[in-house]
């Protein structure tokens, strides 16, 4: 950590500023400069909260070397973390990306059953859907709850699926972690930070979106409360950002997968249905962010988009869902090859 | 709402949407054009959700007329709502903009009684102070509890303060509400959907702070949430949204106020302090928040910045506070002479 | 176009607008509502400037149903454009990816001749070099000027190679046609409407890159310029927009990729040295953007990036641009057999 | 500055990196650090080319302590820059603030005698109009050029007026320069480097636009292209950044102005027009402008808006203008009482 002081700061408060950094601990080292003077605080092994410091008017600026988050760093753990789910399917490492795929909202339990049958037949073993709706609008359709959970879990024990699905609020935490395999964290709760607490001290694999405005760094910090409350099987999701650009629902940041990569030790997937909003979008994408090097994807299929009760436009049918799956798996024998 | 049919729509796709438009209960207008059809549905006075209009192949996009908030509209309620608060502090109309002030976090009894009585001297009538705090880090401050609940009450009881304190999760509701003159809903919180629904029930008003990367339209419907539910008690806060610019912590966006304005019967007031996130533009960018039409600010005040455990650099002293509120009454005299 | 009225909008206000409208050639539809009243504008082949149509008190909004390009749009022509630069590499279609690779500035004689082999080597067919360079610091290198282009041309000429660079200003336009093959526009030019202009007169291919902070339709319309002109060999480039996110230099866009092969018929290429600003994203994210579909990359090479004179921490060095190209072409092959 | 290395770095390669530093004629401080090893460079007093330190491998990240620029700072001249044109009217210090008013176009002659009238008789002293415009689509009106520069001239002697007018290409610098007071670099110019080395040369008052994603340090690095080259009568201007908000144009940055104010001695004024992009915000936000402590304001206004051939939607007819002119009047009259 590096503290760039004013031009005009005054000696006293100088003479303060390192004796308090010296109270909480640290070996500040002064740095006179011709322009600016810094003082310098190394070795600190936790975080520093820059006000507990008890900065003063000599402060001029406060530049972070180390980042803030540790347990979630490659520096922490160097190998890949491996994330497997009870039937088996494991996210990270060498291991193929995960296909998670199923509805936007669960609407009825034929509806469930039916886009288990299509993942059973297509060999894919995750399925997707929400039990409890976040909407923008009070008027739209809300979701069907706990029965919705338990039609997800009928249909996955039928056909050897896991379930992941959203934890919309606490209230609802016993009866998800009941019936799912992977507790979806949704972007909106990203910073929901008794939500994070409270999923460090159970003991399933967290899958955690990233919000729409959060940075890459706000988003590992949100991992790092999961892992910092003892339950380190989280898998991040990168689905999409705000931007300036309306044509697409969100921007998918597929830069994000690569650099998380490269400072994470935890496995990424990628939601193109949110991360794009279009249905036509959504294979091209889901092949980039494969080729990115994204440990999974996450993506809205039903029967019949233009019924679906959400989300239709982003939402593929089952012929384009298998379409997609027959390109993946070309891309996949091929990446095996290599 | 108009419905933009594709070039290449096949006859049977637009009669099946024609159909189906009119079993929910809408009056479709067909409209042919030169390069594009389109269909309009005019006399929808609830919000329709795209995806129940069960929208098939032939659509290519849907262009929404109507806006999709209604009770907070300035067309369903052209004269301005005032929101009062127990002590007689009131928002909105052509009353002066109300000052709120206080710590970011409640640190201790002391320290919350020497601002309570700063604001007393200053006729300040609103406290403010964080009990829960939401950190980034689960390394930093995470706030008093409860404890710092009391310490607001029993210091505002003395000076006759309102007490403007968060909800940061539901669990504290029943605590927050019996404590707290007005409920404030945080910025991560604006689109949590349980949260806006169960302040829909209660009978306390409630400062709602615009997500930062929440859209205007997105600000009013999670208002619509707490209205719908039964409580019209709601003051709105622009609070900065996040941009790619650096130099300050947001980009406090006063175009909102005066847009919403026009466009709400609500209240909305500004938060100078997260706004810009440097004490030394609090006092400018309050200036310009009242200008614009601000029906009052909210302001992170300290006795000592420097030792604050939380935000110091966007905290303004007691000394600061007050040579801006003589600024702010300056301007209040000359705009009352208007 | 739709036009939407406000609520309170006089009937001679209307009939004055509709007046307009006929006036200017169009014929109005006037579609009474419950809520909001709207004129619809029909058969309305050429852009209308909005202004033009003489706007009154009356009106509130105005949607745009027809997109406002139209020569580069997929519905005027359906088939996929391919771009031939004068030694043969085409992009667009089904080739293959082309890859474009050099410097960001070129630095000497020697430097580009270096540079020249490792690509012809490595059966590249295009460089692309600065020689006149946009520098956002007044005191940062400029480039070396039309001394620069010869040196490219000539090292081009030795190995077969099409040359690819930047008109920074129109003043070096005749130089920068001669010297090159393919005419780059930077993204600080992409709202260059007289540099667009005058590109529509040569005759060369156009390589276009997205501003920072362009939507996808501002960039289709920059391409229109070009094209209006005359000059339809414009390959598109995106090079990443500027978001929240400060740990890459930019977000790269690939929802823009596949979004602009759907709605044009023009070949889009990816730059995924400055989309990143790292360049151990620089691989991946290649890797990405083909999957997604682009037609083609432009990289930043150097035989010693940490003593480029300008952008090392992207550039990737003649190693590891070899080991990039091994992973596509394995990719490449793998998509033939599809 | 401060380069922080890799904690793989190889003591070699820490040598050869101290070694190009003290080259390049700076004396490096060596800084281990418990995680992190850091180089330090002190006594740079000019801007320093992250690659020209000829970086090498062992470098993880560069954190600047100094900022880039350094003739528009503050710490440069301490004191306000008084910006002076032909007729008296001055930017900066204690000045009131500047009204700039006028069409977005130069319509005809008759048009700008109108609006110079309009000006004369509210004592406003600067007449702004485009002769040659910018425009998103290459169907739209695109200005009168020379022509549009003549009538501005004549109507401004007439007056009394000085003229404010954008220089859209250097082609026309020698015509724009003869006939303007104070001579506009656009937003989409402000990194057209070879214009504002260009406009460094010449002996009149530049009005520098922010460009609409640049940030706060590009904007005075772009005004310090213009210092540098000799020129040092520049006015800053805001007119707000594109972020994800489309219920305004854009979105204006006020925290900006007062941010600008701190770190540089230049003046700044504010386009509420442009800033905004709706008539109705255009008064709110120019009161809020001044308030945050711009040094005058720049606004389109024209005699019939819907009529205008661009930009009608954001222009005040004459009668809005004057009501905004009593409203400032007031404003000022008050401070100017402070």
């Amino acid at each position: 950590m590096l503290i760039v002081l004013k031009k005009e700061a005054a000696q006293k408060e100088i003479d303060e500023l390192l004796e308090n950094i010296r109270k909480a601990g640290y070996n500040p080292d002064f740095l006179p400069g011709a322009e600016r003077t810094a003082i310098g605080i190394r070795g600190n092994t936790k975080y520093i909260d820059e006000a507990e410091l008890h900065l003063n008017n000599a402060v001029k600026e406060v530049l972070h070397v180390t980042k803030p988050y540790k347990l979630v760093s490659r520096e922490w753990r160097i190998q890949d973390t491996l994330i497997r789910l009870k039937n088996g399917v494991t996210f990270g490492g060498s291991n193929p990306p995960v296909i998670i795929a199923g509805p936007c909202s669960v609407e009825s339990e034929t509806h469930v059953f039916e886009t288990a049958e299509c993942l059973f037949k297509n060999k894919v073993k995750a399925i997707r859907g929400g039990a409890f709706k976040p909407r923008t609008s009070p008027y739209a359709f809300q979701g069907l709850g706990v029965e919705g959970l338990k039609y997800l879990r009928k249909a996955a024990d039928q056909f050897g699926l896991a379930v992941v699905t959203e934890l919309l609020h606490l209230e609802t935490l016993d009866e998800v972690v009941r019936y799912a395999d992977m507790i979806q964290v949704g972007a909106r709760n990203m910073q929901n930070f008794e939500m994070l607490r409270r999923l460090g001290e159970i003991r399933k694999p967290v899958l955690l979106k990233r919000g729409m405005a959060a940075t890459i760094e706000e988003f590992l910090l949100a991992a790092e409360y999961i892992l910092a409350g003892g339950n380190d099987q989280v898998v991040l999701c990168e689905r999409g950002i705000r931007t300036f650009e309306t044509a697409t629902r969100n921007t998918l940041d597929l830069n994000a997968v690569a650099y998380i990569r490269e400072v994470s030790h935890l496995p990424i997937i990628v939601d193109p249905s949110h991360g794009t909003g279009r249905a036509s979008l959504v294979a091209p994408l889901t092949r980039a962010a494969i080729a990115a090097g994204a440990a999974g994807v996450i993506i809205e299929i039903h029967k019949e988009p233009s019924k679906a009760l959400s989300d239709g436009f982003q939402t593929l049918n089952f012929q384009q869902f298998e379409e997609l799956l027959r390109s993946i798996s070309l891309a996949r024998s091929e990446s095996d090859a290599r």
